[in-house]
């Protein structure tokens, strides 16, 4: 089957015909992926940045169809489509337990270390266990989560990441509320879906931070009230408030520069969220002068931020109800062929996302 | 009157019968203090870490008898017992009008900048506004907590600082559960009051960590179900919890190394909360790696974390339904001739509260 493979770090990707799964074991199910999401991981990935062993096939932003089921798997049958979750939780641990599904790493990281593939006989791993960038991938059957037959592919893969990421951040780990002010710094995919589930929360004030003048031009339409470059957003948000400082700030790129704006952005008692994943020499310094007299809530958010297959499912519904602009999230489709032509546009800053129909 | 007044930063107290305090304009009110608790923020003070003008008398943690007020004042009366408030709310920012009136900055930096008293004819500043190490002391009536007259005074000075904020850490800010896991940093006098607040929440595990051995000895008595020195600290939290880290730590130090304790102790998704107040440049650095994995949430709790004279009449509450033993927590008493005596013994880092009566 074709997948596109990452062979050596900054390398394009290449495009194959003849990638082969690994068996659908016992536990695993066989997923024919029709959609897939290019997120910003997927290029971290591709650098090195996440220490990936070559060769892999990235992409983890995904949905499609089960084709295939092993040994003892009752929670979905071929014929199901499914959206890919990269966090599969095991359901035994002390996170899970307590019904913080998207905490465990019980199965994450030994799927992330385990080859998902085959080329030439040779094992081929995918980032975080997922290799979406592949027409068949085959997962734990806790990676897929079953959804309605009606959602399509591409909607349902950009749940798989990015917009469950994103409104999550702002839904449940923050629990932004009517009248709220937010910002958002940085205004990809998943500061996009933040923007929107901030605006359905009922905030008053979105601020978008973003260096990009298209992606200022165009995030009102996802609820942004102001859109402004790093260097005005501590003007911006003054003079929104009044000098105060904003309810809810959020960090969706992982660099230390926005994340120290996303921190100085709220006012005391304000609650900043990083979203974005930096690496891990990348540093945020917050002064032990300030840190209880100023009372802010840093607070990270991983993959939304609750139990990631029932808020999916409330992301479906929520999309269904017209309540979620999902389609217009999606700034450029593409075939696997041209898939390197993503990450092109990617790096100029100004895409929301690419969808890959496979 | 007698007050205790620190001339340059690092000498000793001079204890002088000659201060004056200025005059009780309208909105103020004379109180004549009856007990004040010795904290380790008037040390930091007196080192000048604080950046507070010499002279000046310290002290911020006392309670005593309205014995003037000016124009315009109604709620307190000559007579009336009270809690002086360092954090006095000025009612009409956006911090007071959401109920957080702990987050007020209108009074406190204006009452810390303009002198309190008055010795040989020239102005003497107070710490943060107060300067309880005097037998009177004028402030802002919104400045005091009236309470009821059964509360003996030396029990009222406590809940003017340490009590206050070392509680209102773990039942407002974190809100501590039962069966919740904790761990103290820094068992001080609001070390200890958070320690109380936590097996008063039900909390199953509490562990203390402190490098004194005298401190690890009495701790048991305010609820800490185990007690170990920092370098420990991480062995005893893996051993507590199965490697999973605690629910919720309190840094009740205010340095850089405390801080990054509490951050380690802490489990995925769990609460840190940092209630030590360090110099401008002690920084606590996080990486930006695994923030939001990790997924943990940091909290600055400053002066209990609630509107402070609403939480002070709970804490009188709880002390006279014999919840919190505020007894237990003053370690020695001395006569304000004497106070230095109690600044060596805080330097000792043996002692919880020392109370001067006046």
């Amino acid at each position: 089957m074709r997948a596109a493979v990452l062979r050596e770090y900054g390398a394009p990707l290449d495009v194959v015909d003849t990638m082969e799964t690994i068996e659908t074991g016992p536990g695993r199910v066989k997923v024919r992926i029709r959609a897939t999401g290019m997120c910003h991981s997927d290029l971290s990935g591709m650098t090195g940045k996440l220490g990936v062993p070559v060769p892999f096939v990235p992409g983890h932003e995904g949905a499609g169809e089960v084709v295939e089921v092993g040994g003892g798997v009752t929670s979905v049958a071929p014929g199901d489509h499914v959206i890919v979750n990269f966090i599969p939780a095991c359901g035994e641990c002390a996170n899970c337990r307590r019904g913080d599904g998207h905490l465990c790493t019980a199965m994450m990281y030994k799927a992330a270390g385990t080859p998902n593939f085959r080329l030439d006989g040779q094992p081929v791993f995918s980032l975080i266990g997922c290799g979406t960038f592949a027409e068949e991938v085959v997962l734990p059957h806790q990676s897929v989560v079953r959804i309605d037959k009606d959602v399509p592919f591409d909607i349902a893969a950009l749940i798989g990441c990015g917009v469950t990421t994103g409104t999550g951040a702002v839904l449940n780990t923050a629990g932004v509320r009517e009248g709220s002010t937010v910002a958002i710094v940085g205004c990809g995919g998943v500061g996009i879906a933040a923007m929107m589930a901030a605006r359905l929360a009922g905030a008053s004030q979105i601020l978008a931070v973003d260096p990009s003048p298209a992606k200022r031009e165009l995030v009102t339409r996802f609820g942004a009230t102001a859109a402004v470059s790093p260097e005005d957003a501590e003007a911006a948000a003054a003079e929104l408030t009044d000098g105060q400082g904003l309810d809810y700030t959020f960090e969706v790129v992982g660099r230390p520069s926005t994340a120290e704006a996303a921190w100085k952005l709220a006012r005391r008692g304000g609650t900043v969220v990083v979203v974005g994943v930096g690496a891990r020499d990348d540093l945020l310094q917050l002064s032990l002068g300030t840190l209880a007299t100023q009372s802010k809530n840093l607070v990270g958010s991983v993959y939304g931020g609750m139990d990631v297959p029932r808020f999916m499912q409330q992301l479906v519904g929520l999309w269904r109800d017209g309540k979620l602009d999902l389609e217009a999230m999606i700034t450029r489709r593409l075939q696997l062929e041209d898939i390197n032509e993503g990450f092109d546009l990617m790096k100029t800053g100004d895409a929301i996302r690419t969808v890959v129909e496979l």
